[in-house]
C-alpha cells in the first residue's frame, strides 16, 4: 500500500462527465490498494471566468486590498471541483470528503495572487485516510496566518499537490496533464521531439524555469526541496488503463543520477519568447555601476533574466540585460528617463524581438565543449548570438526572435535528441 | 451615527453593473455618515447553477456527506458575491472588506443544508467598523465547530442578515428585495392590495409561515427574539433616491403595538398550495391513537401542518391532517402500507388539490367574531371549508384548490383591507 497524491487540470475537470472519469481513475488506484489524495484544478475557464467578472468592476486598479477579493473570489474555482469530485467519489463507492486549502489548513505567506506555502497541517488529512477516505483538496490557495484566502498564481494547483505530497511524505506525486510527459523539446516544433523515461529534478527546473509549460516552477522548487518523486502523465488516456502501465507512463522526476542520464550530455532544449532586452551605451565602467542600473528596476517589482556586461572601451561600458515583455514598456521607460539620465549613458535600446533558447541536461557538469559545440551549430546556421548565459548545467543564448525555430530544431539534431538514449 | 445592516437579494446582485449599482446605494448610506455591514446573496441563478453541477453527478443519493459537498459548493456562490461587492465599493472610494461565513466566523450546528445559526463571533466585523471600512459578509451560510461549511437553505441569506444585524445589536436591518413591502395580500391575486407601513413581529411571523414569500420564516424568528428592527423595501428605486425618503420606504416590522394596529383587525391574508391532506377513515378511538398515526409520519421526517380529529362516531373516528405537496406520495405509502393497517383504519384516502387561506392580525387577540366573519364571508361565495386551524392571531381553513383566489379575494374585501386603515 502506498500513498499516492494524483493532481488534475482543469481539462481533466472541464464538465461533470470528465469530471467523473477522473473519479473512475482514482477509485481505481484506491481499489488496488493505495491511499489517495487528489488535488484537482477549478474547471477549465472558470479561474477566468471569476477574474473577468472582477475585471469588468476594477479594470486597472489593484490594490492590495482588492488583490485580497480577487484571490477569495478566484478560490471558489477549485472549491467547486473538489465538492463535485468528491460527489462522484462518492458515487462511485468510495468514501471521499473534500477540503479548501483553509480547511487543512494550508499556510502561505500574505502575498494575495501569488503566495508561497508555508506550512501544511497534515493531521485531518492522515486522521481521513486512516478512516479509509479519498481526501479532496483545493489546490491553487491557502490561508494566510489572518485567515485571509491566497491564491499561488497561475499553475498554483500543481505547487499545491506536490506541497501536499511532501507534507504527506506521499511515495509518488502523479501529475495528470494534457501532454503525456516531458520531451526533450516542444513537438510542435520538433516533430522528432522525444518524451523522455526519466529527467533528473536538476534538468527538470532549468527546463521549467526556460519556459517549458510542463509543470509550474515552484511546484518543482518544492520538489526538489521535499524530495517527491514526482511523475508527469497523461490525462487522455482511458481511466481504466490498467494501473501498472499507467504507473510508469510520462516521465519520472528523479534525484538520483543514474548512468543512462550521465551517459546523455544534453536532455532537452528549451525556449521562450516572453523576455525582450534592453541596452544602456556608454555607461562609465566604476564600481557599483550595475547596482545603480538595476537597484532601481528591481525597486519597480521588475524582474531581470540574462544580464551582460561588455569589456570596457574608454573607461565606458555597454550594459545589457532582457526583462519579460510584460515588463518592457515600464522599463525602458524608467531606464530612458531616471536610470540613464543617472548614470550618464550615452543611449537607451530596447528590443523586444528576441527570444532564448536554452541546452538543459545534467551531463553538462562532467563534459566540457558543450557549449562550444551549441554556438559552432548556431554559426553553421548563420544565427547571431547576442547575449550568452550559463549555469552548471544549461547554456540559453538570445537570439533574434526569427531564428527561433530555426535554432531549436538545429540544436535538437545537432545533439541527437531524435535518438533514444543508448 | 447608525450601524446598518443592507441584504441584497440575488436579483440586485445578478450582473457586475448591479452590483456597482449596490455599491453606490452602499456608498450613499455611508457619506451620510453611517456604518455599513451587507450581506448578498449570490448572483441570480448562480446556486441552481451550482447544485445542478452536482445533481449531475449525483441525481438520487443524498447522504450526509454528500450534503456536505453540496454545502461547500452552494457557498461559493455568495462567497463570489461579497468578493465583487467589496471590490465595487473600493471603485467607488470605499474602504471595504470581504468576509466568507468561516472568516467571521459565523457558526452553525451540524445540519447540511439547513443549518442554524449558533452564535456569530463580531469582534473582527467591530474592528473593520471602527477603521472605516464597509463589511461585507456571505449570506447563506455558516462554519460548524469542525469547520465543515453548512448552509441555510434556500433565503437563508436573510437569516444570516438578521443574525448579524442582532449579533451587532445593529440600529436596523434593512431587507432590499424585488418587492417595495408586505402587503395585505398578494397583488397579483388581488389588485387591490396595499402595502403596510408597518407589520407586527408576530403578524409577519404567521404571514412567513403560511406562504407570504417575502422573507424567510426563520429570519423572521430570529428578529423576533433578538428584537431587530427590520425593514422589507424595494431595490428597485434608483440608487441615488434620497435618503431619507429610502429610510422610511417599505414596510417595518416592529415590536410595539401601536393604536393603528390595534384598529386593524385583520392585517393581511395569506395563502398557500403547497400543501396535500391525507384522512384514515374508521379509526377506534381510543387514547393514543393520535400518537401511534402522527408517531410513525414524524419518524419519517414528514412535517405535519393542520390536525384534525372528528367527533367519534360507534368509537369509531376519522382523522386528517396535512403534509408538504413534496411529502404527500411518501405520506400516503406509509399511511397505506403500515399505519393504516396497524391502527386497524377502514379506508386510508389523499387529496393533493387543497390550499389553505388565512387571516392573519394582531388585533384578532382582542376581538371576538373574527374567525366568524371569515367563515360567513367563505360561505356566501358557497366555498366549503374542509379543514379549520387556529391560532392567537390567525385562522387558517382548508379549502379546495380551484377556490383559492376567489377565496382570497372575497376575504380582503370583506376585511376592508383595500381601506387604508383609518
Amino acid at each position: 500500500m502506498a500513498l499516492i497524491v494524483h493532481k488534475y487540470g482543469g481539462t481533466s475537470m472541464g464538465s461533470t462527465e470528465r469530471i467523473r472519469n477522473v473519479a473512475k481513475r482514482v477509485a481505481k488506484w484506491v481499489r488496488a490498494g493505495h491511499q489517495l489524495v487528489v488535488v484537482p484544478s477549478a474547471m477549465s475557464g472558470e479561474t477566468n471566468r471569476l477574474l473577468g467578472l472582477a475585471k469588468e468592476l476594477s479594470p486597472e486598479v489593484v490594490t492590495p486590498s482588492i488583490q485580497r477579493e480577487l484571490d477569495a473570489i478566484a478560490a471558489t474555482g477549485e472549491q467547486v471541483s473538489v465538492g463535485l469530485l468528491s460527489i462522484a467519489l462518492q458515487q462511485e463507492g468510495m468514501e471521499a470528503v473534500s477540503y479548501s486549502g483553509w480547511q487543512v489548513p494550508i499556510r502561505t505567506d500574505k502575498s494575495y495572487t501569488k503566495a508561497r506555502i508555508q506550512s501544511i497541517d497534515d493531521a485531518r488529512v492522515r486522521a481521513d485516510l486512516a478512516a479509509g477516505r479519498v481526501v479532496v483538496i483545493t489546490g491553487f490557495q491557502g490561508v494566510d496566518e489572518d485567515d485571509n484566502v491566497t491564491t499561488l498564481g497561475r499553475g498554483g494547483s500543481d505547487t499545491s499537490a506536490v506541497a501536499v505530497a511532501a507534507a504527506m511524505k506521499a511515495d509518488e506525486c502523479l501529475i495528470y496533464t494534457d501532454v503525456d510527459g516531458v520531451y526533450t523539446t516542444d513537438p510542435r516544433i520538433v516533430p522528432e521531439a522525444r518524451r523522455l523515461h526519466t529527467i533528473s529534478f536538476e534538468e527538470m527546473l532549468e527546463m521549467a524555469s526556460l519556459g517549458s509549460k510542463v509543470l509550474q516552477i515552484r511546484s518543482v522548487e518544492f520538489a526538489g526541496k521535499y524530495r517527491v518523486p514526482l511523475r508527469v502523465l497523461s490525462s487522455f488516456t482511458p481511466w481504466d488503463i490498467d494501473i501498472v502501465e499507467e504507473a510508469k507512463s510520462g516521465t519520472l522526476i528523479t534525484f538520483e543520477e543514474d548512468e543512462k542520464m550521465e551517459q546523455a550530455v544534453v536532455s532537452g532544449i528549451a525556449f521562450n519568447r516572453d523576455e525582450a532586452k534592453v541596452t544602456l551605451l556608454g555607461v562609465p565602467d566604476k564600481p557599483g555601476i550595475a547596482f545603480q542600473i538595476l537597484g532601481p528596476v528591481a525597486d519597480a517589482n521588475i524582474d531581470i533574466d540574462v544580464i551582460i556586461q561588455n569589456v570596457s572601451q574608454d573607461g565606458k561600458t555597454d550594459f545589457s540585460f532582457t526583462v519579460h515583455r510584460n515588463d518592457y514598456a515600464r522599463c525602458l521607460d524608467l531606464l530612458k528617463n531616471t536610470v540613464g539620465p543617472a548614470v550618464q549613458a550615452t543611449q537607451v535600446l530596447g528590443d523586444p524581438k528576441i527570444c532564448k533558447v536554452s541546452i538543459v541536461g545534467i551531463g553538462m557538469k562532467s563534459h566540457v565543449g558543450v557549449a562550444a559545440k551549441m554556438f559552432r551549430c548556431l554559426s553553421e546556421e548563420a544565427i547571431n548570438i547576442q547575449m550568452i548565459s550559463t549555469s552548471e548545467i544549461k547554456t540559453s543564448v538570445v537570439i533574434d526572435e526569427k531564428y527561433m525555430e530555426l535554432a531549436v530544431r538545429a540544436l535538437h539534431k545537432a545533439f541527437d535528441l531524435d535518438q533514444e538514449a543508448a
